[in-house]
C-alpha cells in the first residue's frame, strides 16, 4: 500500500464536503487573553452526529463498491463512529449493524436507531465484542469499519484541520486530541501538505496515555483499563495511527481529570458552546502552557459535543 | 416625546454595531422537523457579556453626554444588564456603580468587578434596593440608566431582529421572551419597519405572566413574587413597555418550568450550545405549537447564555 499522505486528505475532503456541514472557526477572548497566542477553535461539536467522527465514516462509507454497499457495514463502536457510520450508511441506503456493550446509554441507542442502525448487544469485555462482531460479519458479508486505524477513516479525520486552516488562515500550531489517534493522524497528514507547515500536538488524558508512553519508548504499549471521563479517548493507537504519529507527531501533552473538566466548564462558560470531555482534554493541553508560544496561532479541534447531562464532571463538586 | 419606532432601532443599530458582536443566526434540523417551520435562531447567547442586554446598554451609554459621562452610571440589576452596563460604561471610559442584592451570586459580582463596575450590596428587597440606587445616586450625581423601562434601551434590543432578518432573509414570525418587557418592545418596533411585516409574539413563563394578563385586561398587573427558573424573565413590564406591547404585539404564549427546562436542554443537546432559561421560554412556546405555522419562517431571539452550571435545571430529576 502507498504510504498514506496530504493527498488522501484532500482527496477525502472532496469526497464528503457536500455531505457534512462546513464547521465554524470560533475564537474567544478570553483562551486568547490566558494564553497570549490566537486560539481558533474548529467546531466538530456542531458537526452532523455531534463529532468529527462523521468524517472519516463517511469517507470509509462512500469509498464502497455497490457491491459492498448491498452487504452492508457493520462497527463494533458504541460512541461517536457507531453513530457516525450508522448516519453516513443511511446516506447511501446501507444496511448497518452496530455491536453495542450492555452498559450504553439509552441516548446513545437511541441516536443509532434513529439513523436505522441495527443494534446488536454484547458483553463489555472489549475482546467478547469483537468476537462477537466478526461471528456477525460472518454470518452477514458486511464491511467492517473500524474507528480509526484505517487509511479512509484517518484521511477523513485530517479534513477538519485542512478546513480550518482554509477558513482561519495559516497557523504555528495544530492540537488534537489522542484516542485511537485517527484524528491526531489524519491531522498531522493535513499539515504536511500546509504552507507553512505547523507542528502538530497530540492531547491525552493522564489516565489514557498510552499514545505518550507508546512514542516515547517506540513500540506500542496499549491503555490497560483506561479510566478517564473523557470516554472517546479510551482506545489505544492502532498499528496504522502508531506508524503514522511517531513519525509525524510534534509531541504529545498529557493532562488530569480535573483539568479536563475545568477546561470543559471554562469553555461552556465563556463561550458558550458544549463541548464533551474527550474536546476538553485538548483546551487544556492548551491550558496547560505547554502547547504554544505567545503570539502564536494556534489551531484545536474541538473534536465533539455529545456529553450526557445528567453527568457533567462537576457535579457534586 | 415623539414616538419611539423603527428609525430609533435602526440608529441605535448604526451607533453600537461596531462595538457589538454580529452574533450568528443558527438553524437545527431537529426543530424544523418537530415544527415543520424554518426556525432561525438569533444567537445572543454568543454576544459579548453573554446576553442581548448589551445592545440597550450601549445605546444609551452611547447616547451620554461628555458632562453625564463624566459623572458615571448607575443601575439595580443584577442580572445581565448589571453586567452589559458594566462593560459600556467601561467602552466610554465613565464609572459605573450596580447595587446589589446581598445573594447575587460570586459568579455575576466577579463578571461585574471584572468589567470595572463599582458593587454596592443591598437588601433583597426590590423596593428597598430602589431606594438604596437613588440614594447613591443623589450623592453621585450618576446616572440611573434602567434595565428596560426606557427608549434608548428599548431601540437597542430591537437591533437583534433587526440583524436577523438582515442576515437570514424576511421571516413571517419574530419571537422573543418577555420579562420587563424590552427586548419583545424592541423586536416590535424593529418589526414594525420590515417589509414583509412579520407577526410579533412573546414567550412568558406561567410562573412569571404579567404581560399575559396585563395586556388581557389593558391595564398593568405586576407579578407579585415570581417564581421561575427564568431569572431575567421576573420583571414586570413598565409603564413604556407596557404600551409598545398593547399596540404591537399579536400575542403571548406562556409556558410552564418543565417545558422550559426541556426546551434548554433539547437546545444543549441538539444544538451543542448553551442557553440561560430565559432564552429557553421562547423555544418551549415555540415547541408549544402556537407560534408557527408549519412552512412558515420564525425568528427567535435566544436572549443570553449565563447560566449556573451548579444549578442545572434537570439536575436531581
Amino acid at each position: 500500500m502507498p504510504e498514506l499522505g496530504f493527498q488522501d486528505v484532500r482527496a477525502a475532503h472532496a469526497r464528503i464536503r457536500e455531505h457534512i456541514h462546513r464547521t465554524p472557526v470560533l475564537t474567544c477572548a478570553h483562551f486568547d487573553r490566558v494564553t497570549g497566542a490566537r486560539v481558533l477553535f474548529k467546531c466538530e461539536n456542531f458537526q452532523r452526529t455531534g463529532a468529527f467522527k462523521l468524517r472519516g465514516a463517511l469517507n470509509a462509507v462512500l469509498g464502497l463498491s455497490e457491491d459492498e454497499l448491498a452487504r452492508g457495514v457493520l462497527t463494533a463502536s458504541s460512541g461517536n463512529h457507531g453513530q457516525a457510520l450508522a448516519y453516513a450508511a443511511r446516506l447511501r441506503g446501507a444496511r448497518c449493524w452496530v455491536v453495542l456493550p450492555e452498559d450504553a446509554t439509552p441516548v446513545k441507542r437511541a441516536a443509532m436507531r434513529g439513523y436505522g442502525a441495527e443494534l446488536v448487544v454484547a458483553s463489555r469485555d472489549p475482546d467478547e465484542r469483537l468476537g462477537r462482531a466478526e461471528a456477525l460479519q460472518q454470518e452477514t458479508g458486511a464491511v467492517f469499519v473500524p474507528p480509526f486505524n484505517d487509511p479512509a477513516i484517518v484521511a477523513g479525520q485530517g479534513t477538519a484541520a485542512l478546513e480550518l486552516v482554509q477558513d482561519a488562515g495559516p497557523v504555528d500550531v495544530l492540537l488534537a486530541p489522542v484516542g485511537g489517534g485517527g484524528l491526531a493522524s489524519g491531522t498531522a497528514l493535513a499539515a504536511a501538505g500546509l504552507t507553512p507547515q505547523p507542528r502538530v500536538l497530540g492531547a491525552e488524558p493522564a489516565a489514557a496515555d498510552d499514545a505518550a508512553r507508546s512514542l516515547a519508548c517506540g513500540r506500542r504499549l496499549p491503555s490497560e483499563h483506561p479510566s478517564t471521563m473523557a470516554d472517546g479517548l479510551r482506545s489505544s493507537l492502532g498499528e496504522l495511527t502508531f506508524r503514522i504519529l511517531r513519525e509525524r507527531l510534534a509531541g504529545i501533552v498529557t493532562v488530569d481529570e480535573p483539568a479536563i473538566a475545568q477546561a470543559m466548564r471554562t469553555v461552556w462558560e465563556r463561550m458558550k458552546i458544549v463541548i464533551e470531555p474527550s474536546a476538553a482534554v485538548a483546551v487544556a493541553a492548551l491550558l496547560s502552557g505547554e502547547v504554544a508560544r505567545p503570539g502564536e496561532r494556534v489551531g484545536v479541534i474541538l473534536s465533539g459535543g455529545n456529553v450526557d447531562l445528567d453527568r457533567l464532571p462537576w457535579a457534586d463538586g
